[in-house]
C-alpha cells in the first residue's frame, strides 16, 4: 500500500514535528511534507500555539508547486476555525491532491472531519502510514484527549543499586553532568512539574527551566530560544499548608506559575505573604495526603503532561496508585550500598504478580550513567 | 612501529585464544598465528592443560612453510620444559623469522627467558602488540601470578531499584533464560565458585556447570564437548560447621570437588557422611565468620579465579572488604519495591568517597535483561 517514497516522506514529517517538542504546549507536535513528482515543494511543522500550523508552513513555501502536489501530515488536518482557518480548507484551496494522514484526530468530537472535507473536495486521502511513530510525538496530547488525564512520567536518578543517596541524605552527585542537563531538556518538555513540600523544605530548589544547560537541542530544533522556552506550572504536595514563603524561598523567588495543592486551607498570614504567581488549590485527602488521582483529574484541566520530580514517598505514591504512564530512570554505575536510601517506596508485595508491568521503551548512554524509559502502561 | 597486517595477525591470534577460555585452565589463554609474505600459513591456540600449546599447533600446521615466518604470539613463548617441551625452542627449530609477542610472561622468575632464547638464536622479536587486550585474555592467570590471590568475580542478579527478591524471598525468576544461560557460561569459565551454607539451605542447590545450557559458545570455540566442560571447585561457607548431607543432597550428590570452609572443625558424625569428593578445610575467624582474606590466600594455591555467587550478605562482605576485582550485574527491567531484599549488604557508608570505585568495562543485552561488569579496582 505505502511507497518506500511515502515512508522516507512521512519519516521526514515526523522529524519536523519533533523540532516542534519544546514550544507548541499546549498544541500538539504536527510536521508536513509536500511533494510534486517525489521532490520536496514544501515542509514545516508546528512551532507555536497560535502560530501557523505545519500545514500552512509547508504551503507557504511550495507557494504556486503545492497545485497537484502530495502532502504528508502526522496528525489529521484540522477542520476547525482557531486561532488559524482550518488546514483542510488550505489544502484544498491550495489544489493538493493527495493526502497522506498518519493519524485521525484524537478528539472523538472531530476526527475524521478534516478527512472528509479532503475527500468531498476530490481529494485522495490515506491514512495510517507510520501511525506508531506519529502517535509517540504526543503521548501527552493524546492520553488527555483520550483520558482527560495528563500524561504521567516519574523521574528517578539513582545508582546501579537502586539507591538515590546515603543513609545520611548525601546524594551530591549521584548522576553526572549531561543527566542532569537531560532532566533540564525533559523538564522543558513538560508543561507542569510536580513536586512534595518535602523536597522544598530539603533543597529550597527553583525547580525552572535553565535556558544554558539545554545544550545542543536548541540548535537542533531552529526554533527555540530564550524568549519561547517554556516554563513548567510547578506543582508542589503540601497536605497539610505547612509551606510558608521563606521556606520556598527559590521557588517563589522565580516569577512563573506555582500551584500549592493541600488538603486544607492556607492561613491568611500565609497566604498575605505568598506572591502573585502562586495559586493554592484544596482537594481531597486520601490516607492523610493529597488524592493524586483528584490531583490529576486537576491537572487534566490545564496540561497534556505531568513530570513528578520528587522524593521516594510522592514518586513510589504515584507508581504504586498505578496513576504512572511512564518512568525515567537515569542510572549511575555506582553503589550506594544496602543502607542507602530506596528510590521509590513502593507496597510490600508478596508476588511477582503484584509488580508493575514495565515495557523498555528506551535506552541510552548519557555521559557516564544510563537512560532508561520504561513505559508502565499494562498492553491491553 | 606496527604495521597493519601486525595489528590484524595479533587480534585474530587474540581472537583464537578466546577459543580455549572454557578448557585451559589451569593454563592461561594463548594464541598463536603463523605468516609468510602476509599469508596466514599456520594457527593454533592453546586448547587444554597437558596438550599442545598454541605455538605448536600453529607449527604443525604449517610444516614447511614455518622457514622464514613471522610467528604472532598472544604471550611470549615459554622456555621451559613442562608436560611439553619449551616453545621458544620450537619456533626456533622451525626456522621463524621473527617472533611477535603482545605480552611477556608475567611470572617474574621467567619473564623475558623466552623471548631471550628468540633473540640469542637470531629471530627478530618485539613485543607489546596488543598488549592490553592480551591481558584481558587472562585476568585470573595474571593476577594470581602478580598477587598470589586469585581473581574474585561477584555475580548478581537483581532488578532495577536493586533488589534481588520481594519481603518474603520470592525470586524466581528476577532475570530471563537468557541471562541464566549466561551464568552457565560464567561458571563454566571459573575454576572455583564460593557460596554460602546459606544458599545451600534455602536453595539446595547443585551449582555444577550444566553443558546443555551453554548455548552457541560451545559451536563457537570449536574444542568444548561434555567430556572436556571443567566442573568448578564448589566452595561452601559454612563458619560454625553447621552442614550436613542430608540438607546438601543435591551439591554432594554431584561428583566433584566441593570444599567446605569454616572455622570450626567438623563432627565425627557429620565427617563420616560426606562422601569422598567433599574436602573440608578451617580457617580463621574473623568477626565470627571465615577471613575471607584467608579465604582468598588459600584458594589462591588452588585456582586462578574465583566466581561468588552468594547471598547479599556473603557477596556484600566481599565487596565491603575490598576482595572483588569485577562486579557482574545480571539486571532485570523491574522493580521489585522498596521492601524487597538488597542486592548486596554494604557498610552504612557516609561519605561519597567511601563507596566502591567502579569502572564499567562491559554492557550488553541479555534476552529482556542488562550485564554489567564493572571493575572494581582503583586505576593506579
Amino acid at each position: 500500500m505505502w511507497s518506500a517514497q511515502d515512508i522516507q516522506m512521512m519519516a521526514r514529517a515526523i522529524q519536523l514535528a519533533k523540532r516542534g517538542r519544546f514550544t507548541t504546549a499546549p498544541n500538539p507536535n504536527v510536521g508536513c511534507v509536500l511533494t510534486v513528482n517525489d521532490e520536496i515543494v514544501g515542509e514545516g511543522f508546528h512551532i507555536q500555539a497560535g502560530g501557523p500550523h505545519a500545514e500552512v508552513h509547508a504551503l507557504r513555501m511550495a507557494g504556486d508547486k503545492s497545485r497537484g502536489a502530495t502532502a504528508y501530515v502526522t496528525l489529521e488536518p484540522c477542520s476547525h476555525y482557531g486561532r488559524t482557518p482550518p488546514c483542510a480548507k488550505g489544502l484544498i484551496e491550495a489544489g493538493v491532491a493527495r493526502v497522506v494522514v498518519a493519524m485521525t484526530d484524537p478528539n472523538p468530537q472531530v476526527a475524521g472531519r478534516g478527512i472528509n472535507m479532503l475527500k468531498d473536495a476530490g481529494i485522495e486521502v490515506q491514512t495510517g502510514l507510520l501511525e506508531v511513530d506519529a502517535r509517540a510525538l504526543n503521548p501527552g496530547f493524546l492520553t488527555r484527549m483520550e483520558t482527560g488525564l495528563p500524561f504521567v512520567t516519574v523521574k528517578v536518578a539513582a545508582s546501579l543499586d537502586g539507591k538515590t543517596a546515603l543513609s545520611n541524605g548525601v546524594s551530591k552527585w549521584i548522576t553526572g553532568p549531561q543527566a542532569r542537563a537531560d532532566v533540564q531538556r525533559l523538564r522543558a518538555r513538560h508543561p507542569a512539574l510536580v513536586t512534595g513540600i518535602e523536597t522544598i523544605l530539603a533543597d529550597n530548589p527553583t525547580l525552572n527551566v535553565r535556558f544554558d544547560e539545554l545544550g545542543s537541542v536548541v540548535a537542533e530544533t531552529g526554533v527555540l530560544d530564550e524568549s519561547n522556552v517554556q516554563q513548567p506550572l510547578r506543582v508542589v504536595l503540601d497536605s497539610s499548608a505547612r509551606l510558608t514563603a521563606e521556606q520556598a524561598s527559590n521557588l517563589f523567588g522565580f516569577a512563573s506559575p506555582i500551584l500549592l495543592v493541600s488538603t486544607l486551607a492556607y492561613s491568611d498570614a500565609q497566604l498575605a505573604a505568598f506572591p502573585e504567581h502562586v495559586e493554592t488549590l484544596v482537594l481531597a485527602a486520601k490516607d492523610g495526603r493529597v488524592d493524586l488521582a483528584a490531583l490529576l483529574a486537576e491537572l487534566g484541566k490545564r496540561v497534556n503532561a505531568v513530570l513528578v520530580e520528587a522524593g521516594a514517598t510522592l514518586a513510589g505514591a504515584f507508581v504504586a496508585a498505578d496513576l504512572v504512564d511512564e518512568l525515567v530512570l537515569y542510572q549511575a554505575p555506582k553503589l550506594l550500598g544496602s543502607h542507602g536510601r530506596n528510590m521509590l517506596v513502593l507496597p510490600d508485595w508478596q508476588t511477582m504478580d503484584s509488580i508493575p508491568a514495565m515495557t523498555l521503551c528506551d535506552e541510552r548512554k548519557i555521559g557516564s550513567d544510563r537512560r532508561y524509559i520504561f513505559s508502565l502502561r499494562r498492553a491491553d
